[in-house]
């Protein structure tokens, strides 16, 4: 078989769409920026979705569903917010077509139908949603308002990457409403925390929880807290963000409680999303040269098993025994196909579905099934091993565990292995070309600075961590004075 | 308490949008012909959609996501659909906004933005679909696509109304591809019978399955098959469609693939599709003039507990007792809520949770607490009963099986009320007038004649029954020769 996926050292962003496109995760679609998520996407998606979703239900949220649409006038309401989404976003113009007189079959704008006022498609609802909550909140007593969206949204990007950067792209975003600022704070902090949790246990996937400078804040927001991934090429992500967005939208909405002495006062807001992109972190942090590897917990199918036969009967014999061990894992709540398809053999077969990233791989033969054992292959290392028939199942039940455990610490031991202290900038530039990942270093606080090093270096400020100590020292570019390090980073 | 709902006797169309608003199912928003999916109706609509996506899959369907946009070329190529859909459809011209010159503060579409080509949002998605599957099907072996997708649609319908028709709606929209035309047309069978299983099982509203005549045919079909069910005004409403697409737009989009003998030809197609309008059907079909009245299997919550209580210690007992229910009854698989707020009176709740649709709510008191009952309350026929603590879980388990079927009998007894047989034209027109529903009539067959009638009377053919037999007859307009009766309706 042709190598079909370029390899990470030969060229990693083209062994980034290989992969994502040979093992189906999605296509490239007729529409500018935007992809078709395919199946074994989806099921992927659904599954983090669902998880997520669980996590949000927990704590106390409830989804919604809001127009797509964000008249102009609504959408200019909050200025800043405005001026940052302004520059990429879809608009409707007009809501008919008709036939084109000069060409028939053809079909034109009709330029009767234009719409009096124009309609951007949603790049965020935070503009939309606060204009909808000023009509359901009066008093205290209707707060907090805990409310989350699964939806798409649009933000025109001018150079677009696979789930990393698309121009439609699927996310959810929480919306919710207090009676005061800590209230809001404690909810900011609170999804970050949902976020971290998810994206360490779930997709396996270590994360330095922290919080933006100024110039990557969320426009409109007054804090914009973040979680931050390291690929394998040394890059990080912004894998979720979580708004303290204080009172800016309630006061561009005009959205006022009365509290329990009956004063009026604006209402404090956060907001809160991961998206797609989320699946382009997951491809980039843990697959290998031969395609996805996925973490158990997420993964869409957990194990395959694939038979070895030579005719019919001895078919028969091994799907008997296959159909036992199918029932024992579905008992054990774990997804597991029996590909006994004769369309392809079983080479091609073990090929396929190392490139889709199933965790588990079993194989029977004729002569396995007179020793009463399996062949049990893990993609994550791609060892295997004899297991008998009669503890088969139980011995998948833990593999999958340690397959969840052992992807994650590989990230993790590459994530600390890739945080490094600079406290030169020559060090500092060598460090970002040689070794990357994240640097921290001092700075002094300056918006100036901090453009001038992404100038010099393309590296940004991914965050200030959370947990950070204090410490004095030198800003790493104009040695003025500074009372913490922060991490900088190339990112995508 | 003022009187909030309508009653049906004194507006029905009122009636129906109060239900929708008190009931906090829906509510309008600020962008035209569009609405916001309140929490209440979005969890409706979650276990409405989960059950189908379980049905989708038992039979052997996958999800994926195809993008909003449908780029104007795409979207002629198959003429009719086209035709269909051009005169309602939002199109994207531009994707930037800028800064007013003349007016700060202010945005305007930046005219240097111009898309290329416009963008249709899309209506429906089988152009920009069967666009892909042209790289995706290649041979026999790349058949049957078994492909669903969750997604919003726009539509720029001029009248809109609450669920029932809104410029956005959610649905799902299935799309097979097929090596043989029969293969497709047993799948358009199978998923209608999908869609009626649901309609009437989850959500208790008895449907007529049929196909209907070339004029109410989908845009681009060969065949269109629905599920008509019948409102408590006697108005009828289409709950589902699926379509046999025949090789139209294989042909339109160039999709071909080798045949066993290595032949080409174009692809077979289906299409089928629900959506949030069932909310529509489903308040219409069931409520009463209190509120809305929700089928057990799809409530967003299924029993409320309600405490009756002076002072914090019956509380304590109370709440001591209903813990343990509450863990009885979600062991049973019930979803159910304790609302112990101390901020309404058991009353209001009484009210708020009738209004809801919630199926049961138990009532319990000191004295209750004493002889060891409770009382259980049920929303379809407003009984109650006092129920032993001992066995409550059981019962309220048995309880909400037999409100579910009695919603559906009760729907199903109108059902059969409301389809009658007309053979004379006075007949047929008093009978619209006084008595509505189905009327099974004779028609001769032309669009001519099926025209004439819905401009004299608003009704129309609603479907050709799938069961139907085959008698002689004579057309009711025409008295020209018919082979069959049609159901004729008035419709929403």
């Amino acid at each position: 078989m042709a190598k079909e996926i370029t390899s990470r050292a030969q060229d990693y962003s083209q062994w980034y769409n290989d992969i994502i496109l040979k093992s189906d995760l999605a296509d490239y679609s007729a529409v500018r920026g935007c992809m078709v998520i395919k199946p074994h996407g989806f099921a992927l998606w659904e599954n983090m979705r669902d998880q997520l979703d669980k996590m949000f239900k927990e704590t106390g949220h409830v989804n919604a569903y809001f127009p797509l649409f964000v008249p102009k006038s609504l959408f200019e309401a909050e200025e800043k917010n405005a001026e940052g989404f302004a520059k990429e976003c879809a608009v409707v113009t007009h809501y008919r077509l008709k036939t084109d007189p000069d060409n028939k079959g053809k079909l034109i704008v009709d330029p009767d139908a234009k719409l009096e006022e124009e309609l951007v498609v949603r790049p965020t609802s935070e503009a939309i949603i606060w204009n909808t909550y000023k009509g359901w909140i009066q008093s205290y007593r209707d707060l907090p308002l805990l409310i989350n969206q699964w939806a798409n949204v649009v933000r025109w990007e001018m150079r677009t990457r696979l789930f990393l950067r698309t121009a439609e792209f699927l996310w959810q975003e929480g919306h919710t409403a207090h009676a005061t600022r800590q209230e809001a704070i404690d909810e900011t902090v609170q999804m970050l925390n949902v976020y971290a949790t998810f994206v360490e246990e779930y997709m396996a996937l270590p994360v330095v929880k922290g919080i933006k400078t100024e110039s990557e804040r969320f426009a409109g927001a007054e804090d914009t807290y973040c979680i931050e991934a390291l690929m394998q090429d040394g890059k990080a992500l912004q894998a979720g963000t979580s708004h303290f967005l204080g009172q800016n939208f309630a006061k561009a909405f005009d959205v006022k409680f009365s509290d329990r002495e009956n004063k009026l006062d604006y209402v404090w807001a956060t907001s809160w999303g991961v998206s797609t992109r989320l699946i382009g972190a997951l491809v980039m942090a843990h697959s290998d040269d031969d395609g996805l590897i996925l973490p158990p917990r997420i993964a869409p199918l957990q194990v395959v098993i694939v038979p070895i036969f030579k005719g019919e009967e001895q078919l028969v014999q091994i799907s008997e025994k296959v159909n036992v061990i199918v029932k024992e894992l579905k008992a054990l709540g774990i997804s597991v196909k029996y590909d006994n398809s004769d369309n392809a053999r079983p080479g091609w077969k073990f090929a396929e579905y190392e490139k889709k990233g199933i965790p588990v791989r079993i194989a029977i033969g004729a002569r396995d099934l007179e020793n009463n054992v399996a062949e049990v292959a893990r993609r994550d290392e791609k060892t295997k091993e004899s297991i008998s028939l009669d503890s088969i199942a139980q011995h998948v039940h833990e593999l999958l565990e340690e397959i969840q455990q052992n992807i994650y610490n590989k990230a993790k031991a590459y994530q600390q292995e890739h945080i490094t202290k600079s406290d030169s900038w020559d060090d500092f530039v060598k460090l970002l070309d040689e070794k990357a990942g994240f640097i921290a270093a001092h700075w002094d606080g300056t918006a100036a600075t901090e453009e001038k090093i992404k100038e010099l270096t393309k590296a940004t400020i991914r965050c200030i961590p959370l947990d950070n100590e204090q410490e004095a020292g030198k800003c790493i570019l104009t040695g003025n004075p500074s009372t913490q390090r922060v991490l900088f980073a190339r990112a995508y």
